[in-house]
């Protein structure tokens, strides 16, 4: 782990990323020893540095720290944290505040098997999201619902949590986006009340458009998923996995676009 | 500052408390070399843990390091983070979570002078609350809506800004609580949605009731606030600090319960 450049596993208490949760996060596949995606992560960062006005990290430096966290190793994860940097109590955010860099590399994760071709098993959470317009789409360090969501159940056989908001939008899985697929078009939330607006969610809209496949961002309710001819999750780990079975209906992958699919397991983790 | 009963600034940056806001705090006054209302703070604190599903704090333990840290000061306040400790990468809690304990003292804040006499400004924050029943009333460390709302403004003669959930309720100040008082009686938000269930606020409930004046909880837009007799705000560092002016509309403090805000004075930071 580096931190503000150093090798270090420790960080001042009374940063503002503790005491308040005053920052921001990414989580980046490492593939061939490079961080994927690179670009769209730093911007959606940068964006997010932005809306919270906190100083914007020096990219260059950043992605050096990143290379030496990574090494030698081929294939695994980068999660970098900015925070608004150490404070005095009180909520108030200090002109003077140093941001503080947290840069950590882990081991890939394990994924079930033929997931792209079997598909996953997910249900409902009945944490909901608020709705917070001024936070809306960031990745930002504010994660207690997630945490609930992910908290309510241990079955390993479910592998992810979708979550609504206090109106009953579906919104997103607690750390992957949701697609609907409907009659050969793509329908995914809009994220301008609540939720994170994923990397590889923008990736793959891209890409269905580069496929001719239409994408709409819309408001999606529970009654669409139980009609939808198909649903599939996306991040930045995992790709895009398709939804085999929800709260226990069963969802056919037929519909499902393969060759979106395929294109963005060859080219969806490209390096900008 | 005392981590986990050692004295030590730093904490490991696997914190969950770090990434995710995954923890509770109180800020607590300390008067005459004791932390006040205690007893209150620590059942708040062991609500938000039941809640949240972290593992309680040994109380008397923690009373023992909250008196280390105190040492010989006689005023200050004294703030206790406590988080689910150090985690690996993913919002999925581990059951074998051993929470981390922070406790930091600091001087008194300065106040304005003559305050309980000659009230505070204030103004309306245009960050709102989101909606999130399962978090509503916790004192949890995802602050980020405070921060921003307090970020609105940097005129040192405002003292407080008051938010509004996303419906246009008027729920609290960025780190008080609100009272609206109105025909001698008071009103204060209902906090099932949003916002935080305040220890001084439920103590000035108590107080009122003894002194028979009318607490009423419900749901207060600002059309409330405009007509109203008066407003005041209470947290456990400042106890009662009435509101003389609001977003440039001046409030009158001759209907504020002057009972209520002595006695509140003399025995609101009762050390239970």
């Amino acid at each position: 782990m580096l931190i503000n450049g150093k090798s270090e596993t420790r960080i001042e208490a009374n940063d503002r990323g503790l005491q308040f949760g005053d920052g921001l996060f990414e989580t980046i596949a490492v593939k061939d020893g490079a961080p994927c995606l690179w670009r769209r992560h730093m911007e959606r960062l940068l964006g997010g540095c932005s809306r919270l006005g906190i100083k914007p990290p020096d990219i260059h430096q950043l992605r050096q720290e990143v290379d030496r966290e990574i090494g030698k190793a081929g294939r695994g994860v980068i999660k970098i944290i900015i925070t608004r940097g150490p404070g005095q109590r009180g909520y108030r955010p200090q002109a003077e505040s140093q941001p503080s860099r947290i840069i950590s590399f882990s081991d890939e994760p394990s994924f079930p098997e033929q997931v792209h071709q079997r598909g996953i098993v997910a249900r409902l959470c009945s944490t909901r999201l608020g709705w917070n317009p001024a936070l809306a789409g960031l990745k930002h360090l504010n994660r207690l619902e997630q945490v609930l969501a992910r908290d309510e159940w241990n079955d390993p056989s479910i592998h992810e949590g979708l979550m609504m908001d206090a109106a009953g939008r579906v919104i997103e899985g607690t750390s992957s986006n949701l697609f609907v697929v409907q009659d050969e078009k793509l329908y995914t939330p809009d994220l301008s009340r609540c939720g994170v607006a994923g990397v590889m969610q923008g990736r793959v809209i891209e890409i269905a458009e580069e496929l001719d496949i239409p994408v709409i961002i819309t408001d999606i309710s529970l009654q669409d998923l139980w009609v939808a001819d198909g649903l599939f999750l996306t991040n930045s780990l995992i790709g895009i996995w398709p939804i085999r079975e929800l709260s226990g209906q069963e969802f056919s992958l037929d519909a499902l676009p393969r060759n979106l699919i395929d294109a963005v397991q060859e080219r969806g983790y490209s390096l900008s």
